[in-house]
């Protein structure tokens, strides 16, 4: 069991019905009017909800940050390859897909996330043999996007391979090369690679990539942090297709 | 006194001759290649190093993330609306400064400050009335630029008003506008902006504003971050800049 905290993460998980939510604890006092929302899909998915005290939300909380809105439910279910593929077929307009590597923060991994979906992208692969991440602590700087946003784990190379036979490109992100993000031609179907602050992109997937850009900073400044060179990348992705129908 | 905690932050702080630094202290069996460039900026500026027990510096540190280095030194001085005058006058490009209005978070403001350098931002304008921020949380993800950025602390629109008569045109980010950030030209000297997540730009600035602008966004997605908001538009600004020199 986990918990989603947070009037919006709440609402998200009910609507993206991901998750079983076995229950919604909301905190007595709370004005109905403000959780109308979380009442009228819960009574449509016939989940559970029950009015407790501060005190027993506080303790069952990670933070002070649930805002009297906790929900008890099973974890995310990552997606299979097969899902995506599903996902891919459907789509009206060239898949745009983010694979991060190297990530080890959950928060940052969140607000990878919600930029992510701002900016327009189908679903995040996350390589990483391991999925140790604190799920509420992704879900609260995601503020309702981890819910909605496809997540599909690889531990190796072999489902980029499968997506570019599908016809995707499979774009690495790297501090040091010529072309830049604004050069490279981003509106074509793709899987825009970011590797994580440390070590960067991985051997294995470098050898794969189809190609490589940078974003482009100034000389002496530090590096960007990954969340945020996600976001940068992600909007010139969108300001390309925006620009180009 | 304050604390800079990391090695990258520490030789920031040495380079950027901003602080008073009384002693930087390195954990014992460190090995002096590691911190050789940190010894040579101390030396030529005659900041005593102690090594230490690892428990000593523990002990003072904030978090774990220290990785053996630690410097004791004052504050970060704030820049005077002057010093402020005087650092555009010397600028041989147009000038480029950043607004932010209702940050509350140390870790963002830290993160915002990283990208705005990365991104050539000349100075940071931070509107609050009391400065509330615990530095070391804010240096720690600047990664070094914290250091080195400009900071102007304004509590009234009034530093605002003298810009613009200086010629810098103030553009207000908005949510719900029309022109987009890819529309507005943003190589002109320019203030960029961004008001906190919760109640966005005051009314106060933005009744001084020369325009507004907005990132553009899918529908239905959660609003971005405010550290993830302002490393888009400063990225577009760069990115407008670079292709129009």
């Amino acid at each position: 069991m986990e918990h989603i905290e947070g009037r919006q993460s709440v609402l998200a998980a009910l609507h993206a019905r991901q998750r079983k939510i076995q229950v919604i604890l909301l905190r007595h006092g709370t004005h109905e009017q403000s959780v109308r929302d979380i009442l009228d899909a819960a009574a449509e998915m016939n989940v559970p909800v029950r009015f407790v005290d501060r005190a027993e939300l506080d303790s069952m909380a990670h933070g002070a940050t649930h805002g009297g809105v906790l929900a008890v439910c099973s974890p995310k279910p990552r997606w299979t390859a097969d899902q995506l593929t599903k996902l891919l077929d459907k789509l009206n307009e060239p898949p745009l897909l983010l694979l991060l590597e190297g990530v080890d923060d959950s928060r940052n991994l969140g607000f990878t996330i919600r930029s992510a979906e701002a900016m327009g992208v189908h679903a995040l692969l996350i390589k990483k043999h391991l999925w140790d991440f604190d799920s509420t602590e992704v879900a609260r700087p995601a503020s309702g996007a981890y819910e909605r946003m496809p997540l599909v784990q690889i531990d190796d190379v072999q489902p980029l391979v499968q997506l570019q036979k599908r016809g995707l490109r499979l774009w690495g992100c790297l501090a040091d090369v010529k072309r830049t993000i604004y050069e490279a031609d981003l509106t074509q179907p793709l899987i825009l690679a970011i590797g994580g602050e440390k070590r960067g992109l991985s051997g294995a997937v470098r050898s794969i990539c189809d190609g490589f850009m940078t974003i482009p900073t100034r000389a002496g400044a530090s590096s960007l942090a990954l969340s945020h060179a996600s976001s940068i990348v992600v909007a010139e992705a969108m300001r390309q297709r925006l620009s180009r129908p």
